[in-house]
């Protein structure tokens, strides 16, 4: 073993962030250790206060280390439009791309009970009473349509029901300029499936 | 901005790794918040130990916490062959790939006048130094084949000629089943100039 101890133990720790391989960890130990001493420095207390930290905003279940998170804190969203999405990373993905100027609901998961996610591991009671409260119109449900997806969609749908809420679901579909022949076989056949009246 | 400080203050603190852009950097904030919490503080502590106590072998200058590195600390290493190496990596892929029994001597960087690197950045003092303590009899050196890394080669074969060393040069060249067109030029016409003689 022609590495030290502390250059060991960093190498494997790199090991646990998603795509990092052998070779990657250890082309990133010696950037930080040669090049990057203080931005070592910097991603160390960063780690150690988002782990220590970070938790689940109280309405929306997205990662905050407040009690709400900036979203639902914000005076200037609509609370009557609810988009309920699979990920964290949806959130930041639907506000890039969209003027959607309501609030989420970060589910962090599919309904699969055969891996023991139910309801309760993605917080719909919590969705529930808050439809039950009477501010929420309108859900937008922005789910993948997997299969787990789809059991989820359907879950939501018959929570809305009995709350009177309006419910809607983004399109999937074939992508913008999207050639056929590049899309996968599931879009390819959920697009041709949900194919619309033209004019 | 979707993100609550700490979680955005982690995102940007990944970029600092070598590779990572801003889509792996949310991708690895999520994994590790998550999934992964005890990961991440793992990863913490790693970070911040290498940071504060990883210096450099007061013999080869690989990276280390101690003052030798496992390699220059064991007895079991023979001290009169040295091999020359530009980076930490090199002496684990010469390790993982050889069944080399000397030590090492690493640059860390290669001569470059004009970026300010002398034989002052590179340790080359230490390197005369133990070239006239007389221990060493065979350098090899594994420095690669640019302009810096030759300017490199002929300072410390001058160096070692002045102490009355031996001293050897890795060959470079087409890899091993390397097809011709798949290899760089300047590594093809390397090769070309450097062909030896048939049988
Ligand atoms: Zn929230
Ligand atoms: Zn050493």
């Amino acid at each position: 073993m022609a590495y030290s101890p502390a250059v060991q133990e960093l190498m494997e720790a790199l090991r646990c962030l998603p795509g990092v391989g052998p070779k990657s960890a250890q082309r990133m130990t010696f950037s930080l250790l040669q090049h990057d001493r203080s931005a070592a420095g910097r991603l160390a207390r960063a780690l150690q206060t988002a782990a220590d930290s970070v938790g689940e905003c109280r309405l929306c279940r997205n990662l905050t280390e407040a009690d709400l998170c900036p979203l639902c804190a914000s005076g200037r969203r609509d609370p009557g439009l609810l988009c309920v999405v699979e990920n964290p990373s949806d959130v930041q993905a639907l506000e890039d791309a969209t003027d959607y100027g309501g609030l989420y609901f970060v589910l962090k998961g599919r309904l699969s009970p055969l891996d023991g996610i139910g309801p309760g591991e993605l917080g719909l009671e919590s969705l529930e009473a808050r439809l039950a409260a009477g501010e929420v119109g309108e859900i937008i449900l922005a789910v993948s349509p997997t299969v787990e997806g789809e059991a989820t969609a359907q879950y939501i749908a018959g929570m809305a029901a009995d709350a009177g809420v309006d419910i809607a679901r983004i399109a999937h579909g074939v992508p913008l300029g999207g050639d056929l022949d590049y899309v996968d076989a599931g879009t390819l056949s959920h697009a041709f499936a949900g194919r619309a009246r033209y004019r």
